[in-house]
């Protein structure tokens, strides 16, 4: 089984492999300059900051559908422990085992690969069990801070969340273009809400991994058109789930991540942005959202805030 | 034995237990106002972005001295997994495990207690291992988000590095502060270099980790003067080890943690902060340090950057 | 609230403290003397063997319901990893992270405690997050080799499994040795089968767990009668669940592990043992069920193998 | 680099692929019969059980030389937890973190490859981070138990252990088979002492590690002769370490994993075993050594046991 025609024609128009050189490893956060970062800054009003990570927790959004995709694992290695001796001060340490990509969290380029080659056009067979990723992990990132948008899909819409399966389109895009009452811009981080977390906040794990509301296969050409620095919304899957196209699995994640070289955050929670920039009347903001520098790594946890 | 007069008089002066109410949860961060933050942003003039975290990986900082304290150990569950079938898009995935005070991290107020307490006067047993920090755990910071200060001791002296085993005294603060060209305010939070990083750097991690420079048990007087919000440094211990005086182990943790309630830092990697801000000869900056919310934690890995 | 007079009047009949010496940490597994282990030998007909570990994967026993027990994540580390070099021989690495309770187990003796004790009379406060259990963790018992004798309760009433909720007695239990045509002696280590792990077998972890049929409260009495060195069965509560008194939670685990001071065993995997027996018309064998020696381990995972 | 001639003239000889069928996936566990168990149960006299594992411990034999192949990390979920309300029976449950290979183990077949190839002419590719390995996993072999011998390298030569860097070739093993005053048979597991575990319980786990000595590149075709079933040992490397013949790694590994395949053992703690067999002038015994189960293990931890 091959990946259809209609797939290779987007990939073509959105491709940016060469676009900032042969030896580049992280795809459009190339388009994050120091003057995007001011105009970040410039946007802070009040100072109101916003928190957009899910609790790390044994009860996050993992069903235990996705093999080795782990809820973090919170133990304990000492509790008020006097390592000095008796009455002294103590020391409570702790360890996690968690999935990379199993929380509030960023996909690196190389999380996904098709035909045998990741973004920039290196072969897949470069991630391996010894050290990851050697191209693109997630540590070539350093620093993520821009300016974010939300697009809030949701709330343009009328509704409270799309239903599962009802695909993001461009089209969808602008009018939550239109109500954020600013125009994407080169570098900027959009977040795309749905309204589908309110599912996982209500207690039902399943119906918030299955059948999910998403970006449809025709956002990322909208996305390059754009120049986005990076995308993520409020969803499991990422992109409608199931997709649009029968036995087309993933197309959203091969197109950002190996076509286009683009950052993609899933699990984000949107709900208290949305109703901050529903009472601000302002949907641009500063967005503070470093990945943690797994060496080698194709995902990593990060807590994102928004500084409006 | 008992902890001697001398930290009980210091640990009176400086203690903020019910400041801001008995039911308080976060201590001085309860200073980074929203005005805080706009003063903060206002220190953004070129946008150029400076990483502090160390890389994530099972070489770092951690020698086995801290039973538990255990490196970061990055393993592969999926690599290139074409999971719905041959040709399909492919995924690699991975996960950690790692203790949450081993690397470039905070640690949250309940890290340590003394006399059975925590911070506001909570009981040390409300640290378990069914929840880890039921009062007080780094989840319950969601945003570290404030104006960064520099205190750059080592460069204020004149050297490299500070000598393992020196004492960062309140004026050694005071010099790095005049060099800095601007006042510690209340809700900052300040980076104080000693330049021990250096030696993990250059491949010695049982130097690094001992003897350290660090601070001095008089400067917990000195931050609950000016109101810090809170204190990160580029060492394994924090505060000078071996301490200084005998028999008092921890002196500076237990007095930032458990009476000031305020969050510290450590491991944080200085170098590349050092150098730009003596090249824009400023030493003021915006600073995302967003902990990761790990619920009940008592630590967490921090990827703070510096916007300058 | 308090644990009931018949509880304690039980425990009183049962106790074996100090009856090994007051510095014992190995309880009834002292009964399993070199004469034993010849008798055990004895035993060895055809030199079939039987195990009776399920397979360890993240498919396994475990539903979520035990905060922190979680199923067996196995991840690479090296896959065919060239180590020293182009075409030279190439390793492949393997870890694991896993509840100790979470597969087919030995409870160790610390894994419960009461009215703040554990066996032995020792404080439950020995059991801290720096070591784990100072007293009777898992490592003390080095060896685990005895004659065992299949209790086959489901078979000996008739039935293919025991209904959730049944409680064994211990007059289901001597119906079983009649079956068996052996008398249960001291050192023999008794497997008692409910039945109850077809249902997991069957692909419903759910109704595995829940309810369940178990040993009742009255079986400590026999065992302890019979001398037995240690009891597993087949399900994830050992004893019945929802229990037989109402707010009396997990007394056998209380009379077996703290009172008697007897090892346990759940979720052993007894339907081909059963099926061997049967075949052969004889219910004790050599029985071979080492702990791995985790160093202050109130549990293990164990591999045991029955040898007919 | 191709591997050497010499080496593929050995392979040759010893080669088992298709000897068991070609769907065979346990080697030369296929040559421990029933009549072999019978045998070997015959063997035990007194009773005396001698453990072989070290302890599970953060301080175990691993130094960090090995990426990923990490000591047990033990850590505390649940610490006498009242988990069903104050004054009930309350439980402590822990969790491992562990390299398959780290502690006393076995190898899986599938743990080493060479020239892309597995036992029995599979593709080494057949080992994925998905499942592991899809053949000859550890859970392939759900028991181990047989005759075990004892041969005493060190004590036939007259040390307390041999050098670091000593190649133990047939003739050493012929001396100490004659010590051991039994001949090795099809279906033996053949333990062989070194002496080399001294180091490491006297402290030294630097020295343990390298230069060690261990079996010949000679030694395959000697357990080939006699159709032993496994291989085990008191050392990390297993084999001669640095090797015999220049740039050829590992060649013991591949010949015994890859060609025979034939499980091996590693960090065998032997020491207490040659002081049993010394006092009871036998080297011959019962072995239970069967593996954890882990499904798609490339080896595994395990506790083994002699029985006298």
């Amino acid at each position: 089984m091959a990946l259809p025609a209609e797939f290779h024609d987007i990939a073509e128009r959105v491709n940016n492999w060469g676009r900032w050189g042969a030896d580049d490893e992280i795809g459009t956060l190339n388009l994050v300059t120091d003057e995007v970062v001011r105009r970040a800054v410039a946007e802070v009003r009040t100072g109101r900051r916003v928190p957009l990570a899910l609790p790390l927790r044994e009860d996050g959004v993992q069903t235990g559908m996705i093999p080795g995709r782990v809820n973090p694992l919170h133990t304990m290695v000492q509790i008020n422990q006097e390592i000095f001796g008796p009455g002294t001060v103590a020391c409570s340490d702790d360890t996690v085992t968690m999935g990379l990509q199993a929380a509030t969290h960023w996909d690196a380029l190389p999380h996904v690969s098709h035909s045998g080659r990741i973004y920039n056009g290196r072969p897949a067979a470069t991630v391996t069990a010894h050290g990851g990723a050697e191209f693109s992990g997630i540590e070539k990132a350093p620093y993520v801070v821009s300016r974010g948008v939300l697009l809030d899909v949701a709330r343009a819409r009328g509704v409270d969340r799309l239903e599962g399966g009802h695909a993001v389109t461009p089209e969808d895009l602008e009018a939550a273009e239109e109500l954020a009452g600013t125009r994407v811009r080169a570098g900027d981080i959009v977040l795309v809400r749905t309204g589908q977390m309110r599912v996982y906040l209500a207690g039902d794990r399943q119906a918030y991994a299955h059948p999910s509301p998403g970006l449809s296969v025709r956002t990322p050409e909208w996305f390059h058109a754009r120049d986005v620095a990076a995308v993520a919304n409020d969803t499991l899957t990422f992109e409608v789930f199931p997709p649009e196209i029968e036995d087309l699995w993933l197309p959203v994640h091969a197109l950002h991540l190996v076509e286009m070289g683009m950052m993609q955050g899933q699990n984000w929670n949107l709900e208290k942005l949305s109703t901050a920039c529903g009472q601000e009347k302002r949907y641009a903001f500063l967005l503070c959202a470093t990945p943690e520098p797994f060496v080698g790594g194709t995902g990593t946890p990060v807590a994102p805030v928004a500084v409006l």
